[in-house]
C-alpha cells in the first residue's frame, strides 16, 4: 500500500508516525520560566545525538488541535532560560510521568500536581525531578524549527553538563537494565515494558 | 551519583546514553551513491519530528574507534543524492537488519550480503527494502552537524514523500501493533520485543 502524506489528514499522518516508529524512549523534561515557575512535560520524540559534546534532542510539536498547548510551556521556558533537564522515567515513575501530561491551568506546576520533588541541579538553575532514576542537566545548544505552523515542530538540542544516576543503577560504568526498568512509548495511551529481550550477535566477516 | 561527562572516557559517555535512553526505534536506512551503488545501515538514534511537513530524523556518528566507518557511507550517499529511505524493521526482519550492520568491504552491498530485495521507490531514485513492513521515502531536508570530530554526530532530517505500508498492517488509518511486531534497540547486542504492554489513561482535570 502506497500512501502520499499530502493526501491524508493531519490525524492520519500522525498515526502513521506515532503508531509505527516505536518503541520510543521518553524525555521527561523539567523547565523553569524567568519568574521561577516550574514545568514538567513528557516527550517521546527523543534521541541521543552524539557523545562529544554529549548531546540529546527532543522534538516539541505545534499542535493542530486547539487546547493542546501544554507542551509549548516547555519550549517557551527553554527559550527564556536556555536550560532544561531531561529526566528519564521507568516503571516506578510511569504513573507520575503520565500525570505530568495533563494540561494544567497556566501557573500550576506539574511538580505539585504529580507530587514530584524538585531537586537542585549542579550546573543549571532548573531543578531535576528527584524521583527520576537518571537525569541529564542540559544547556540549550540550538533549536531547529522545521515549521512553527500547526502540525509543525522544533528539535531542541541540549548539551549535557552533568548526569545524575541513582546509585544502585551504575555498575562498572554501565546502567543495570533490570534495575532501571525502562518503559517505551507506543501509540494512544499504550506503553511497553522492557522485560522480554533477545540478543543478536554482531555479524563478523 | 553525579557524573561530569567531561571527566569520563568516551566509552563511558557512550554507555551513559546507549544504556539509558531506551528502548529505541530503529531506522533501517537505504541509500545510493552517484554511481548507483546501494547501502543499508541501521541507526537507533532516530525519531519523528513533526507531521506537516512530515519529517523524520536520525543521527549518524563520527566514531572514535578506527575501522567503524561503515555508517559514514550512509551520510556520504545522502550528501551526494539528497535522498534516502527509512525502512522500519521488526521481529521478522531483525536478523537481516543485524547483518546490515556488518562492515562490508567498500563497494559490497548490504542488499546482497543480507539477501534483501531492493524495490523501486515511487518518488526518489533510492530503492527501499522490500522485506521492510513500513518504509518512508525521504528527501533530505537538512543536516545539522553538532561536531564532525570523533565522538561527534550529525542529525539528518528527511521530509517524507511517500509511505509504504504492508497491506495487512493498515487498518482504519492505524497500524496494527500485533501484526507489525516491532522491536526496540537496547545496549550492546540486545533488543526488546514489544509484546508486554500496558495502558495509562490520560489524566483529566
Amino acid at each position: 500500500m502506497i500512501i502520499n502524506p499530502a493526501e491524508i489528514s493531519a490525524k492520519d499522518r500522525y498515526k502513521l508516525t506515532i503508531g509505527a516508529i516505536l518503541p520510543r524512549p521518553i524525555a521527561w523534561v523539567s523547565t523553569m520560566d524567568k519568574t521561577g515557575k516550574l514545568n514538567i512535560a513528557p516527550f517521546s520524540y527523543f534521541t541521543a545525538v552524539c557523545n562529544l559534546p554529549m548531546t540529546l534532542l527532543f522534538c516539541s510539536g505545534y499542535s493542530p488541535e486547539p487546547g493542546k498547548e501544554g507542551k509549548k510551556d516547555t519550549l517557551r521556558n527553554i527559550e527564556e532560560l536556555s536550560e532544561f533537564v531531561i529526566n528519564l522515567t521507568n516503571e516506578e515513575t510511569a504513573a507520575a510521568m503520565n500525570l505530568t501530561s495533563a494540561l494544567l491551568p497556566h501557573g500550576q506546576s506539574e511538580f505539585e500536581f504529580a507530587a514530584l520533588t524538585p531537586l537542585p541541579s549542579e550546573t543549571i538553575q532548573v531543578p531535576r525531578i528527584g524521583e527520576s532514576p537518571i537525569a541529564y542537566e542540559c544547556k540549550l545548544q540550538r533549536i531547529v524549527t522545521v515549521s512553527d505552523q500547526p502540525g509543525g515542530g522544533s528539535a531542541i538540542f541540549g548539551e549535557v553538563q552533568c548526569i545524575h544516576v541513582r546509585d544502585d543503577l551504575y555498575q562498572d560504568g554501565s546502567i543495570n537494565l533490570k534495575l532501571l526498568k525502562p518503559i517505551g512509548r507506543l501509540s494512544g495511551s499504550s506503553y511497553t515494558y522492557v522485560r522480554d529481550t533477545f540478543d543478536l550477535d554482531r555479524p563478523t566477516l
